[in-house]
């Protein structure tokens, strides 16, 4: 679990600003793209950078606390979203066909042998098989994960990202998909940041009043169980998933080969908040997509200081708001590197 | 100027909002991305709504009082721009080629002959020769349009939609460049809205301190010569643009089409203003695609009753904001039409 990871450096700012300020419109005039270009022109130390074979991942595992009752829909709507996700039918496989990115799904720890889904889909949606577990265990009575777990979960996450970077990679958006990963997405936001347990939990994928105050009285039971633990690994063992821990590699090693981070919602910013705890220069590298409906998701990014680009009331996972940013970021990076410029255009400047 | 424009029957929606409930998502999760899905289903009377050669259209036209000072650019900035467009090198070439619209200029009035550009410009982009003047009167000492230059503009606009809808397109964005046109904005908000003329007035392109204090005096005498009209095709006359009073046409054309307008921002949106306050049920086929950084903006959404998709402090015009809105809604379109269902992909749904 060594990373070396180093935030950008800055040298290279005023070059990229002078680049924005010579393009044919008003100084600033495009706002966030402005932003996006400059955010990704540091990381790759370039005035004119690209998003190159971008690539959605989503990270599915299961949780022992579903069956406990924390999640509205059945513990096996896991694998079946995964084996929906390889049939195209999801919602990310649509998004992600839709920016033109490629989709792979990860079995971190699924808890259902997966050797009877091919490894390739419909549009070469792939499975990559990498389970360290069949599901976590139960953190009502437990830790959800072994520490042996956690480091076999987070080189699983690295190793996939730098194979991914030595093949030209640039940019990937994260997703997951895990029934029960609401729950612990909250019990590590309130580990990993000042904000109480209490309001960090919401209604997930879609449970009543009376699950919200089942799920509330359950999480805080674990809370005490586990000592209200603050340290980031200690956190990602007793209340992780799979899915999660995997994350956290994914992060790492995403960081030290100065790839792109394209951060989804509530799930996955859980998982970015052990990976900033472990490393803060990895934040250098995100960029986040949507704020999430979940009211957790308000408080993560307020933790890490994160002013997400859309705000879309979405709630569903899988990266789908990771997806929605990626035309958003190629545009940002064609207008740096094929908007005229005044003197090219032989457009006249302000006046005065 | 006679326009039959009704607004979208609502009997669809039941069947519209039972395909997006049973798709393999919990109800509701994917937020706007359902709202577009519902607006696009309506206007299309579709529950597979699709955009079909989309466009990006770009209103070009001067202002007689741009040489008053309004602007923080030369008058000449308007043709430069448009040549820029058809050479390829403006923002929102960059923009249209990302999103794969298909892009024209308009010159609905810029103060320049412009005979000796070329009719189709780089990667197909078109320049539509429809100039009703040299660009507009000076509103400091007359209405800016006569009636007959306002009427001749509506039919232009109008033409060049029927056009496109003839050809097959089910969704335009409209965009504008006109050196001044922000003033002309600020003008036509106070008249159609309750806003003060004070509070619509900002900054446009770039103006100082200096420049904005005589901005607010130029308007203000203006206002007062024109007698704070609130007739729409009046206030039109006193205070438009030749670009301005072209989209309005434009945009009837399109509502009587049943074709989506994506509405950029604030001079686009004062040209709705004046479409509206003629036929309310323009509305219904409108997508806002972006809050604008001029403060008028939000006082003309809140106006309207709408809610943009973007807020991305973009304050260019030219149809960019309406361009970063295409692939959301191609997206949405998209989930309608190939996402699977429960039933079909085999997945559990809610619990009891």
């Amino acid at each position: 679990m060594n990373f070396a990871i180093q935030p950008p450096e800055t040298g290279i700012l005023s070059s990229l600003q002078a680049r924005l300020d010579g393009k044919t419109k008003p100084l600033g005039s495009l706002g966030r793209i402005e932003e996006i270009a400059r955010t990704l022109g540091l990381i790759q130390q370039s005035v004119t950078p690209c998003i190159a074979h971008p690539e959605i991942i989503v990270f599915a595992g299961d949780h022992g606390a579903a069956k406990a009752g924390v999640s509205a829909y059945p513990q096996d709507v896991t694998w079946q979203m995964v084996a929906n996700m390889l049939g195209g039918g999801a919602a990310i496989n649509v998004f992600a066909r839709q920016a033109g990115l490629a989709l792979s799904v990860v079995d971190a720890g699924v808890a259902r042998d997966l050797s009877d889904l091919p490894e390739q889909g419909i549009d070469d949606t792939r499975l990559i098989r990498a389970k360290i577990a069949l599901g976590s265990a139960n953190y009502l009575s437990e830790p959800a994960l072994t520490a042996p777990q956690v480091e076999a979960a987070i080189a699983a996450g690295a190793a996939l990202v730098r194979e991914r970077a030595a093949a030209g990679c640039t940019a990937i958006g994260f997703g997951e998909m895990g029934i029960g990963n609401t729950a612990s997405a909250s019990l590590l936001t309130a580990a990993l940041t000042q904000a109480s347990l209490h309001d960090v939990i919401g209604r997930g994928t879609g449970l009543d009043d009376a699950g919200l105050a089942r799920k509330h009285a359950l999480l805080e039971k674990a809370w005490l169980r586990a000592g209200a633990p603050r340290e980031p690994l200690t956190a990602l063992s007793e209340f992780g998933g799979p899915e999660i821990a995997m994350m956290v590699g994914a992060f790492l090693a995403a960081a030290e080969a100065k790839i792109v981070i394209v951060v989804d919602g509530f799930i996955v910013t859980s998982a970015l908040l052990v990976a900033a705890a472990l490393h803060p220069a990895v934040l250098s590298y995100c960029v986040f997509a949507h704020s999430s409906a979940e009211p957790g998701h308000r408080i993560q990014l307020e933790h890490l200081g994160a002013a997400p680009l859309l705000e879309f009331g979405l709630r569903l996972g899988e990266g789908t708001g990771a997806a929605l940013a990626f035309p958003l970021l190629a545009t940002a990076c064609a207008m740096l590197g094929e908007m005229a410029s005044f003197e090219s255009a032989g457009v006249s400047g302000k006046e005065g």
